[in-house]
């Protein structure tokens, strides 16, 4: 392990859970951030509160370019780790990097319409940590317990600050019935060290059911009252949102016929570039966290 | 098996799963119904149209002495078959027939704003077939597959007709987060023969994980195309709620740090009484398909 870096968000290291206080802000830039598509104040001000924030049908016209390349690629990919299977139905449920294998969809994570949003939340010049699509298909997508993406980064990936946001595409509706993302307001100002231990190669698992790093009913239920109930991501194909690293999310069942289907980028500061694993552990495969902290160029106008 | 009774909805008699068309009215009674709190004729469209009818803190004020009969029914039911518990956290899930262990809560099924709505939608005297408490507890409480009642009961309780409804009080807040039911507007209008057979003493397992008599997923496309769409029935604690007996509905895990619990009464009409099963097994026990027709009377004003 890398000596050089302070364990800021110790997590999993044997002992009980507990609440350690954030010690980084939330929002690194300013309203005045460079970029035609930079939020507003108010806006900031919402992400800041909340940690996240939802702009319906903000990048509509890109859906059904992003559908095109996703059906290429589903062919291309097989056999690949790249792809996750449903433990019972052996469905697609995700592709991880589709940036890797599709130029438009690197091109999508420049858009400034997302571009200009994290480099301002982030306040820095940033690269791609992750990027994946997850399908929950209809009757079949099962639920995901509630987890703070921050924790999983930190622990297993060795990102050392909470300086990271994912922005988001629904690919398809995103509604009450399909499996929608779900979130707890404020939680993101909270940070769970969790009991136990990391299990060697645990993304192989935590992939398709997570267990280590959620949190116990007492502690969910701390963060609920804490930060004023419950929240759904629901929008139509095309809505975008953006949420902070450290939020605490989860995901029920898909009830529906149809899937829910997203596209995810987790932008990390350069500056907040993965160091050796907290755990101690040998770094998850690039595929889940790069190490490669080249900074992505916003494109001059949004893509058509 | 009685064979006096045609079969006019056969199910789970080995084939494939096929439509089979509703014989039978949805509201059998009229809007001039005697009773102060029958529907008036938009109402009743409503439910005609849709299959149910959501009316929003309709009984509030029953909420708390119904919590406080339950608690007390929980110690005394210990180790009978009218409990039903978890099957991984072993947490308290359902009551059945928790009018025959309270008066007040046989006297909340006699109450006009439930019985009222009861006699005129089934246009006749009616009878408890069944009634139960569903608890599903904090993180804990399971998903349940889409499933229409009446199939059950038809196959395994040989009730003959649709000419049930269930009325039902949200005694926690219902939300999109905490498991709430999710229905098919329109779908009580096509009846789904379902495949296969029914294996014996099928409730045994079926309370706890249904898996008879749910659709695949071509039928449940078909119906959500059909009835267009899909609802969830949303309140706060004391919301009212009427279903139709064939509807199809089911319900996601419970997300939330907080239970959801519901009262359901099963109102059949004194014409529609069970004979024996379709399925040509012996019946279910008394305590999930009562066949004392006896008729509930009216209170002469809402509880106190």
């Amino acid at each position: 392990m890398d000596m050089q870096v302070k364990d800021l968000y110790p997590s999993r290291t044997g002992g009980e859970a507990r609440w350690l206080p954030r010690v980084d802000p939330v929002v690194w830039g300013e309203a005045d951030q460079p970029g035609d598509f930079a939020l507003n104040q108010q806006q900031l001000d919402s992400f800041d509160e909340n940690g996240f924030i939802i702009l319906e049908g903000a990048v509509e016209d890109l859906v059904a370019p992003i559908q095109k390349e996703l059906e290429a690629m589903k062919e291309q990919l097989l056999g690949r780790e790249e792809l996750v299977i449903e433990p019972d139905s052996k469905e697609l449920r995700s592709i991880f990097q589709p940036h890797f294998f599709s130029e438009y969809i690197k091109k999508v994570a420049r858009d400034p319409r997302l571009l200009d949003i994290a480099r301002q939340l982030l306040g820095d010049d940033v690269y791609l940590h992750q990027s994946r699509v997850n399908v929950k298909p209809g009757m079949k997508g099962r639920s995901f317990p509630w987890h703070s993406d921050f924790e999983t980064w930190h622990v297993e990936d060795g990102m050392p600050q909470m300086r990271a946001v994912t922005g988001w595409i629904m690919l398809t509706e995103n509604d009450p019935f399909n499996g929608p993302l779900f979130l707890i307001p404020g939680s993101h100002k909270h940070y769970l060290s969790c009991a136990g231990t990391t299990p060697e190669d645990n993304y192989k698992q935590s992939l398709r059911k997570q267990e280590a790093g959620t949190p116990d009913l007492a502690s969910l239920d701390w963060l609920i009252q804490e930060g004023g109930g419950l929240a759904g991501a629901f929008g139509k194909p095309g809505t975008l949102v953006f949420h902070e690293c450290n939020i605490m999310h989860g995901s029920p069942d898909n009830l529906a016929s149809y899937p829910r289907t997203n596209l995810f980028f987790v932008y990390n500061s350069i500056k907040n570039g993965c160091k050796a694993p907290f755990s101690g552990q040998k770094p998850r495969p690039a595929f889940l966290a790069s190490r490669d902290t080249q900074p992505l160029e916003p494109l001059k106008e949004p893509l058509k």
